[in-house]
């Protein structure tokens, strides 16, 4: 998307076409910074140091992670360290290691010295192939969007108003994102679309990293605590919610950041369409009970005690906002059950979060 | 409640037994300190600065505050100003105007040179009068807590969990609190009680003052983030939610801080009970559809970009978490429909939220 005017990717190649520059979001959002990756070791740790998150744009710079190390030495000993060096960065995150496995499959019958080009176009191909996907979700989501948006407009409306949790933007892919990409396609085709952003406590990266690529791309958005969802959907201000997910499962439930559930409860209540956005490589065709079977991640509770910002005099400064000695619980996510999702949004199109519906698309 | 084991009001005569010490909630959590309040001006400071908050508290000051003036000038004129004064620094706030109304009308036919001691013995009236109404609510709640304590037992459960929401404890009261009140009744009663504290953005009220006094108290408590309560209910980690109110409406309607409603829609969905306690002057007749009628106050959105905690030199800071140009939204309050609680806790009992539930206890 743009920032500032200018067409950006999260990861892309330097003008020199071989090292890779990505946007180091450790410095977001008080501070854009290109980070440049030359070797494997500075690939593995931008995954690692969290420089990169989401799942597509990790398993991007993973793949382009092998392409460095290649070059470096394309043999197959050290391709297989390279490998095991990417996997252990994240050993749990399924995107990361598809990427790798798609690598060595592209790598696997190339001669040494014709390796690294080798490498760096199926790495380009998966950055690419990300881009279609989630701008074929974004198509879809659009027209979504775009129906609402007539209905509105017909009763006197001025603005579309969209309510989002986490960062499921362009930050967290290649491009376009995939809760985010339906409200840019909306954005860019001319419908006046608004955007409430859940801070997304503890994490904040809705306050963070939503609201830091909605405002360098010019959609209009407002900061809201998580808290206020509710209220504004009794009082008519939200037409749609959409947000992202880590794993949607074989029964439609979807999985994603902690809070999205209270929203779908607040969405249901109030009648206002609760919209899901996800590459269907997201869908886990092995579960089928959300709530009962996927484990749910506990974090530091240091990420719910304590905040970083920015100070008054710019600086960077982490506080610590409960008193000492009362303990935090952090949990990372919640499921979502199907009942309470109006429709999900794949690259293959919309269909009902119900175990009909994703077998109809998915076939 | 206990401080460090020693039993502690908000509000409190000095031991010269004239000034009024108040525990300066701006410095919490990370400091107890205790402020003396001489004179008129000192009172009105200490309401308008924030020095207390919670309408009981609130009122109670205001009422030592007419005692300070009537001790430094006990004609008409100077008590008339005094009213002004006080009353002005928070015009809206309904506690505060009854507990002038009420000081007027305690030294109306009092002759001058007896109005000091008799506002002292009034104002201490007052705040005795709300430690009364508040330990009844805190009784009234404990049965309801220990019956579902004795179910959750005869199950195998080792502690009550009780998810609670902002601060409606001692602190925004002169003791025990509304929502928390039966919280320490059952404490002190032996029920291994924890506590969820929902740290309640944007304020941070739960975080820093609820969690403070539980901690200060020894009850157990685990602080989480807003978006958090869902997914412990959906998997039985929470027997029972209490949140305290700002207005009760004439059919039930609970108007509390932003986010209560959608606690309220989990618990729903969970088959938690939802209990609202609150004192009966917190009822309003006049209005009868919460969500409709009660307007819904719009805050300073820096409460919502801006985070103030402890560095970790020890310095007190506040940090901007949103990007620069974000611009940020703050509702204070929400409305849960009558439909979704339980019961309302109050100091003459427990009723359905319902006017036929509220005229029952208040004919």
């Amino acid at each position: 998307m743009r920032i500032d005017g200018r067409p950006t990717r999260t990861i892309r190649l330097a003008e020199d076409g071989w090292a890779v520059e990505i946007i180091d979001q450790t410095r977001l959002p008080h501070e854009l910074a290109t980070a440049r990756l030359e070797s494997l070791a500075d690939a593995a740790h931008a995954i690692k140091a969290m420089l990169v998150r989401g799942a597509p744009l990790i398993g991007a710079t993973a793949a382009y992670g092998m392409a460095l190390a290649a070059r470096a030495n394309p043999s197959d000993l050290a391709l297989t360290v390279a490998y095991n060096v990417l996997h252990a960065t994240r050993p749990t995150a399924i995107n990361l290691k598809w990427a790798l496995d798609e690598m060595i499959r592209a790598l696997g019958g190339v001669p040494e010295d014709k390796r690294a080009a080798a490498a760096y176009a199926r790495a380009a191909g998966i950055a690419d192939e990300d881009v279609a996907i989630n701008s074929a979700i974004g198509d879809h989501g659009h027209r979504l969007l775009a129906g609402i948006w007539a209905e509105r407009r017909a009763k006197g409306a001025e603005r579309l108003n969209v309510l989002t949790h986490c960062n499921a933007g362009w930050l967290a892919t290649v491009d376009w994102g995939t809760a985010i990409a339906p409200v840019y396609k909306a954005y860019d085709a001319g419908i006046p679309v608004h955007v409430w952003v859940d801070e997304t406590r503890p994490r904040n990266q809705g306050a963070s990293l939503t609201a830091r690529e909605l405002s360098w791309h010019g959609v209009p958005h407002t900061v809201i605590a998580d808290n206020t969802g509710g209220h504004l959907m009794q009082h008519g201000l939200v037409d749609a919610c959409i947000v992202g997910t880590d794993r949607v499962t074989a029964n439609g439930d979807v999985c994603n950041k902690i809070g999205t559930y209270l929203k779908a409860l607040a969405a249901r209540d109030n009648g206002v369409p609760f919209f899901v956005a996800l590459p269907s490589p997201t869908i886990d065709w092995t579960v089928f009970d959300g709530v009962a079977d996927i484990p749910i991640e506990e974090r530091d509770a240091a990420e719910q005690t304590h905040i970083t910002g920015k100070a008054a005099d710019g600086s960077i400064v982490t506080v610590q906002v409960t008193p000492d000695g009362s303990p935090a619980g952090n949990w990372g996510f919640d499921v979502t059950p199907a009942r309470l999702v109006t429709a999900l949004i794949t690259e293959r199109g919309v269909c009902p979060a119900s175990p009909e519906g994703l077998k109809g698309l998915f076939p």
